[in-house]
């Protein structure tokens, strides 16, 4: 599968695409290209470093919300709402912002980015669209009364347990995944598609131990990315039948819920609109239809607002 | 060769770059990848839509400075030095920057463009990095008395003039040449990588009637691109020696001139980044050394400033 750029009907630049599709067994159910390339899981793992909320009690500890464990999941778009529910999560476990160690981006939704830059706010480390996460993982350390300091640090006891929960969910042992410093300072994880792919599967499924994550994703798609991106976007339109997640450098997985299926895909250059442009042809593919239209074959525009050519998806899945 | 980016030791995203080396009689010297490829020239094209102006006579007509052409032959910065010589050249020419039809972007160069923005200067056609280029397109209307509307269309006479010229420096049958439209909003021409070469290969070398533009931009690298930019660094490292031009979506272009030999390269999925560093490493294996360091292995930062891999060249040309 290839994302290609046309312009005047010839392809000026195309994008490759490594795909699995696994079920909650691990069987491989569909493929293109190379569905055992390890790569870095970014962004898309945090469901599972979420799962410890869960798994050791921080959520009945702390009284955590639907809403909040879903912005643990969560990239998202800095919109003001968002930003102030993970300042009341911070609140709520006795942190504030100054305690949170990711670094500060502009808005990963450039409507939310020119509103900002327009107004002057000040983009501070809970503007990241890693927040959540981050508020997540010191939760995590005041439950376990480990400490908030250098938390993002690989020998941190919060970085050792998501790396248990990776590993769990991924069905790869500890040992065999190699680890990088992610975008926001802590630790990320480099794993097959093959098995980012079962563990959305195992996500997607009842009866996993996973449903509080699923649910607050599922229940929240506006929080999981924002406005007008493809995460909430492909979620909204099938309202609990899918579960989808962007990770940086071309990263994307799923679960269809219904089906039991997870996929993991991974653009090889890292393009992020051709990766959300693959999710959603391979969702469509596995049943996931109509797409939003956002997610079809996207116009590309000069700097005169003509049209020029487009950015389209050639090619499907192998059984 | 590949571009590779590199994350805590693991190759996280690659870029494939397809190269030919090419003497000035057409012999193809070295390649990596497809050197037959067609793709768009884009911005790489201008140099040889500026030989009108040389061979025409416009330049004469109208006293052209070797800085006017160079900007003809320019992906500028939108510096204010480089936009106030092209409100000189469209007054030279009885034009104003109304009689521009290319569209407005932010500066390429990332300082000018947070200085524009800081200092809410309005970007008008003029500051579009091809507003030399579209000066010296209005240049031509006016010496050939064409009309100076429309001349970004496929049939109008300047457009005409320039398929022509691309013809005769690649090689390649105007028949057999595919257009688009470009950035600017002009027509842009797909051509196979070694006949892109090839033209290079004749712009370096002497006694091949393009000398005023070959020195017009070995001259003035400050007007090539704008400080900072890997044209003008390239240019600058090594004064006189070789003619470096950045395309859009990964495309590549340079003569040494010493050697008689062209290079043309494009990054497979269009990025600009990997495009500059791979140029460098192909100019440094064909003896242009030492290279720019900004132009070796280029550290990644994430959001906290920390490192955490790099973009690095991997692989080399074959003979």
């Amino acid at each position: 599968m290839r994302v290609e750029q046309l312009r005047g009907g010839v392809v000026e630049a195309w994008h490759d695409v490594h795909v699995a599709v696994v079920d909650a067994s691990g069987r491989l159910v569909a493929r293109t290209g190379d569905p055992e390339l390890t790569t870095f899981w970014r962004s898309a793992a945090k469901p599972f470093q979420a799962v410890p909320l869960v798994e050791d009690g921080v959520v009945d500890r702390f009284g955590l919300s639907g809403e909040e464990l879903a912005l643990a999941c969560a990239s998202h778009s800095s919109e003001a709402g968002q930003v102030s529910k993970i300042r009341e999560l911070l609140a709520k476990i006795g942190c504030t912002e100054r305690d949170l160690l990711c670094g500060p981006h502009p808005p990963l939704s450039e409507r939310v980015a020119q509103d900002y830059q327009a107004r002057g706010v000040r983009l501070t480390p809970v503007y990241s669209n890693c927040s959540g996460k981050h508020a997540g993982m010191l939760a995590l350390a005041r439950h376990h009364d480990w400490p908030t300091e250098f938390y993002a640090r690989p020998e941190h006891p919060v970085q050792q347990r998501c790396l248990a929960e990776v590993s769990r969910w991924t069905e790869v042992a500890q040992a065999a995944i190699r680890t990088g410093v992610d975008g926001c300072g802590v630790v990320c994880f480099a794993v097959p598609l093959r098995n980012m792919a079962l563990a959305y599967a195992k996500l997607g499924s009842r009866g996993q131990g996973a449903t509080p994550i699923a649910a607050a994703m599922l229940h929240h798609p506006e929080l999981i990315a924002g406005e007008g991106r493809p995460c909430t976007e492909l979620m909204r339109a099938h309202p609990g039948r899918v579960i989808a997640k962007v990770g940086a450098e071309g990263v994307y997985c799923a679960a269809l819920v219904g089906e039991g299926l997870g996929v993991a895909l991974k653009v090889a250059d890292g393009h992020g609109l051709a990766s959300a442009l693959a999710i959603a042809a391979v969702l469509e593919a596995l049943g996931l239809r109509p797409l939003p239209s956002s997610l079809g074959a996207r116009p590309n525009l000069n700097t005169r607002g003509e049209p020029v050519g487009e950015l389209r998806v050639n090619g499907g899945l192998e059984e």
